[in-house]
């Protein structure tokens, strides 16, 4: 097993192969993917895997803090790259002891223990001079207290001793992008360094544009196989923009000292800004007081209580189990459990990729995972909405609406942050559409809420926040309908759906059947509330100066939308059928389909060819509009059509296949989702984790192959339909206040209830069942 | 020819290769080196030769400032490594255009060329997707205009073509001691960052201790083939402590570009602090206004002034030919022509080590070359010493003594630089007894100035300053001595002479010499000026305070110093004669001494062996005080005992050699002196150029084999002994206000007469001639 590799402090600590990612044997080039892999993440923070030594040319190196954007020189704000508290370098006579490019260490080993939140790495580096040294270190992010990160380095000079040196480094030299010059921006000001005596070292910055304050601290003890403190001399120093602790120990040959690095942060979103240097300090204080272990083992014990909650059991295919975990690892690990102004970036707080932007992702992909398993962090992600209505409610005026229109691209403040203008890497400046045409987003949200709202029974949500969300953006749908007198219906024109390649359109499917829900389900909960909570009814319509007859006339608006013919192919938009086409008929290595030759000549937007098909995803969201014969057609059609250069595009097509009993290509379309980061088989894992691909997959496993659901009358149901090859898969989740754990089975389905007042009833196989009390 | 492989543009400016050094091959571990081996200086400043494409792993940039110092959280102030703005990078598609570790170019050659003053590089990268481009660069730092430097990149994609994108960088993320984690210091601090519009960008510092400020100023244009700008977009990115500015240009396949890249430098040493910005932006737009072209032509008219003056043709050692140009083009390039506020380095202005402070090494080993081919340079130097001597009498009287005891090291404040306690890389701490017992440098001081007024007939100097100097130093002396009743004697106890092995002894042979001849001579010019200029006299004896019977006791107390029986060989200090004694038998592969195994289990101060040796060292200075017997006596006696760990030694050891008649040795001698840093014989060129050795070397030649010296009289004297192997050398002094042209061969001595009014007279072969007319 792995951890037999490794000494026993760590073997101790890790779990058995099926919990570990490992990477063997140490290649430069693929560093940087390694560091979105084994990024690990706090709920508060996010810290890359760039390596603790230092010394690597091709590294991205990131610490980002949930909420802290900027914008500066960027297109857009974005995940402000904060200081990167991360770095030990250890020197002996001056020389590195680390990896390093053209000094490929031996026995390189890193696994990323999911079960326990931790990273551990062991080598042998061999200098020029022929010495020796094994380095094993073991990081983590504490989960117990997420402001909190450090790492132990236990060190062996095998063939020599002496005094070996360390610099305790706080770097804010930091930038974004910082392998891509065009696009690299600096987003934080030191603004103070210093030693805290006996401590560590301190660096305070702010974010340029807005000020927010930033303070990073960070402590090293060492000590022998004793325990003993061997430090033998620390001295401070401040280089710039980097704060660096330089100390030194003895150490004989073959003896093991053990570095241990400490760090905090805090920043102005935690405290009142006068208080955050203090606060940084009083953090780093409590965590070298807890000391290193037992800051480790409330970490544990957190991880623990998110594992019961979050761990999807499969049996039968051990590669797909830990990929599956791999997901819901990170996708979990990522968003605060208190924090209502920060949502859940396109990548996870796991790289740099689109800015830490919240897009439609959150509500379609990510929050059923949440709504489900950690109903207390979906309620916080359906707030984020609602704290920036005010900002939509701007946006749709400013784009010539009414209403609540959300931004494609959402950061801390809630303004549009997709960048109206593009370069690509060969200097080709273009216009960027997507935030003037692409308004499904704005249904996406009230659709989330709803769902939320609809799955979890949180009243509190729905009275205060929800159902306002839901008018305001059924608002914006009804001003942005076009009347068209002479076929008096109302139209979207000039639109963009999900399939982003064919910009803008008229009437997009997708949109048109999205806004028209997003009308319907406000106008049926308003007239639900007025009859039902009328005090609700009332504040609010005084919040937001709802006129009398206002939802009548949004009523007559949403069934005068036009809709294409649902019987045979839906045509994506007006004139989709228009455009050159051709099925795909020929895929690459690894098995992704490949523009069909015969339109290579024709441009994008003439072409029938989809990036991601919108009306497959229609059908799976509005399952009850089409017929399973319309069902299966379309997802026939499209998907000889869809390229599915989106990461969204695959598990929508794993759900869809097996509705319509496609289940072969739905066990490839869920292995595409399920593996996109951990074989990184697009190629952009360095950018960060794909957040939309790991709720995706989650849903394919429960909503999909365990057939998950809720009636509409808000019952839980199950229909499964398992592959053969999985014996079982076992899940928890919880539901109107009780931790359930689901079973299923070839032969069926298990429910049982550890806790809650009520017993809960599910549907299955058509059978009204009690949960088993356990 | 080295030129013929660089494109026409460079091959043009090329000199031949006898005048070229070269890099052939591209060795990652090395480039440390040759960053001082090919560094440039200006006068004003110093650039060490660090790759301009940026992303080496194992380099030293830098850029020093004749003047500009600062301690920090240093042991002593150093030369300050400011911005560095030699930096330009390159990219195709974010992947960098440069060296690197692990990706070798080819056809890698560079090129000092020291007759231009340019360096030149040239090499064909090759990327890890097969595209290839030819990069040549050509850089110098003008000696027009010291304070400008500044490079052209040609680039040749030649197998793909594309936007290459650049970043003109100016980085003052730089340190001292950058790869020495214990020394690292930095030693300024970033205050404004921002772009020059049009121009470029701009970086202001300060030094952290005295705030002085430094402007840098870098702006990039880029051409094709024509001459035309093709530069197609410029951003300004502020990165904290890198002022960055990103360009891009569109080039073809095969076709070449050419990125001119500009910058200039400013501090509060030039004009006042409040100008420095302006100032700055003023010598950028100077620059780029008078073109890359025209400013090089300018500097290229300095070097061939520069040579005219200080070339040493040498024919019948090509080898050492260059070797001794190599050391004449450092030296030379170095100081200031018109800034007496500064002196030179130890490791001249082309590395961090010695902090850039002033030895006696500029007395006794750089000032006879500046004397004979550069007085206007010597009497900055000696102008140096003037100007501290108020901080040489606070050390006097700090350390209890009268008079002006100068610093073992010097900086700007002529402040004691040379720390009481040193690190070595093991941990090891040792006191540091240098300053206090090391007190020669005071003679030397005094000596260098005599010389200096003795070799040029600078009256100005020696009556408003050489003069002072030499009575306060030899009132040190006076007060230095201590009287020993019982030997009627006056004795210097607890002192150190050159061999720093031996510390403190009693009596060092050398500087009781050497302080005899400061006291005598003090006394000796006062007894003259009394006479002949009895107003300079006046204005001196009441600016020191002399009294009237001073110069009398000063007598007095000289006559009375404690020598050493010159009969045989001179006990170097008093008990010298009893240590552990045995001679070197054993030589190393590259000929250098080894510790006689002897004496291996006794501590080195206990043993005979000397570091370098003091009573050659004394014998060379005062020749007339030693009988030709003497001499070689103890030339063969001490030279058996002496490890020239020291680079001060080796030319002595030619000079003394050449007059003892132990010629071979005298030319190993010179060879070790000449070589030491172009072939890196003391491996730590890394560090810098070895000053006292470019200046011994240089002497070894002029005032060695050609003989030249001056009689006691002042006029020029030539006893020429030229090795077998050399048939001619040729050399230019000025004296006394004439330049000389001085050929010397197997058969005798020409000298020529350029210009002067009065006609020069010399003496060889105990013959009077007049200089012929040219």
């Amino acid at each position: 097993m792995w951890k037999d590799r490794f000494c026993q402090p760590i073997r101790d600590l890790l779990a058995d192969d099926a919990w570990l990612v490992a990477e063997e044997g140490y290649h430069p080039r693929e560093q940087i993917v390694y560091e979105s892999i084994f990024c690990l993440a706090s709920g508060y923070m996010g810290s890359r895997a760039s390596a603790e030594e230092g010394f690597c040319r091709r590294t991205l190196p990131a610490n980002y803090i949930n909420g802290v954007f900027d914008r500066s020189e960027a297109f857009q704000r974005e995940l402000a790259n904060t200081p990167d508290w991360c770095k030990l370098k250890m020197y002996y006579q001056c020389e590195p002891i680390a990896p390093e490019e053209g000094n490929t260490p031996e026995d390189y080993l890193r696994v990323l223990d999911m079960q326990h939140g931790l990273l551990a790495k062991r080598y042998v580096t061999q200098a020029a001079d022929g010495r020796r040294t094994k380095v094993e270190i073991l990081k983590f992010l504490s989960r117990a207290h997420g402001w909190c990160g450090g790492f132990k380095v236990w060190l062996t000079p095998l063939n020599y001793g002496g005094l070996l040196e360390f610099e305790n480094i706080i770097d804010a030299t930091v930038t974004n992008f910082i392998d891509f010059p065009r696009f690299r921006v600096k987003h934080i000001r030191t603004t103070d360094l210093r030693a805290l005596d006996g401590l560590g070292c301190y660096l305070g910055c702010e974010t340029r544009d807005f000020k927010l304050p930033v303070g990073t601290a960070a402590g090293v003890r060492i000590v022998d196989e004793q325990g003993r403190d061997i430090l033998k001399s620390r001295a401070f120093r401040p280089y710039g923009e980097t704060a660096c602790e330089f100390v030194d120990a003895y150490c004989r040959e073959g003896q093991t000292i053990c570095v241990e690095k400490y760090a905090a942060v805090c920043t102005g979103r935690d405290v009142p800004e006068s208080q955050v240097a203090e606060t940084t300090r009083a953090r780093l204080q409590a965590f070298v007081d807890t000391g290193f272990d037992a800051e480790l083992q409330a970490h544990l014990a957190e991880y623990a209580r998110l594992w019961h909650r979050a761990d999807l059991e499969l049996t039968g295919d051990d590669r797909l189990q830990k990929a599956l975990r791999f997901n819901i690892f990170h996708l979990m690990s990522t968003p605060s459990r208190t924090d209502n102004r920060t949502n859940i970036g396109a990548k996870l707080i796991h790289g740099e990729e689109y800015g830490g932007h919240a897009f439609w992702d959150t509500e379609l992909f990510l929050l059923p995972f949440f709504d489900y398993v950690f109903p207390e962090v979906a309620r916080n992600l359906v707030d984020y909405r609602y704290l920036l209505l005010d900002k939509a409610r701007e946006n749709a005026v400013k784009n010539g609406f009414r209403g609540a229109k959300y931004p494609w691209e959402s950061a801390d403040t809630g303004d549009e942050e997709c960048p109206a203008w593009t370069i690509e890497p060969d200097g080709s400046c273009y216009r960027c559409y997507v935030a003037d045409y692409e308004h499904h987003v704005t249904a996406a949200v009230a659709y989330g809420g709803v769902h939320y709202f609809e799955l979890t029974g949180d009243e509190d949500f729905f009275d205060r926040e929800g159902l306002e969300i839901l008018c305001e953006t059924a608002r914006f749908w009804v001003s942005r309908l076009e009347y068209n007198a002479e076929k008096d219906r109302y139209e979207i024109c000039k639109v963009t759906g999900p399939d982003e390649w064919h910009e803008p359109v008229d009437n997009n499917a997708y949109t048109n059947y999205l806004a028209r829900w997003n009308i319907r389900k406000a106008v049926e909960y308003l007239a639900l509330y007025k009859k039902e909570k009328p005090e609700v009814y009332a504040r609010l319509a005084q919040r937001i100066d709802l006129a009398e007859d206002e939802p009548k006339r949004w009523s007559e608006h949403a069934e005068k939308i036009y809709l294409p013919d649902t019987n045979g192919v839906i045509e994506q938009f007006e004139g989709y059928f228009d455009l050159a086409d051709a099925v795909i008929d020929e895929w690459d290595e690894n098995n992704m389909p490949l523009w069909p030759k015969a339109l290579a000549e024709i441009p994008k937007e003439q072409r029938c060819i989809l990036k991601q098909a919108d009306v497959v995803m229609l059908m799976y969201l509005m399952e009850h509009e089409f017929s399973a014969e319309t069902q299966r057609l379309n997802f026939d059609y499209y998907e000889k059509r869809t390229l599915h250069r989106s990461s969204l595009s695959p598990s929508i097509h794993c759900l869809m296949g097996l509705r319509v009993g496609e289940s072969e290509h739905a066990y490839q379309y869920l292995c595409r989702s399920a593996y996109v980061d951990i074989d990184n088989n697009q190629r952009n894992t360095r950018e960060g984790i794909h957040a939309a691909s790991a709720g995706g997959t989650w849903q394919c496993v429960t909503l999909g192959y365990c057939g998950m659901s809720t009636t509409d009358t808000g019952e839980l149901c199950f229909t499964p339909h398992l592959p053969e090859q999985w014996q079982r898969v076992r899940y928890h989740i919880r539901w109107r206040g009780a931790d359930l754990r689901i079973t299923v089975t070839q032969d069926g389905v298990d429910v049982e209830q550890e806790n809650g007042t009520q017993p809960v009833i599910y549907l299955c196989g058509g059978e009204r069942r009690t949960a088993r009390r356990i």
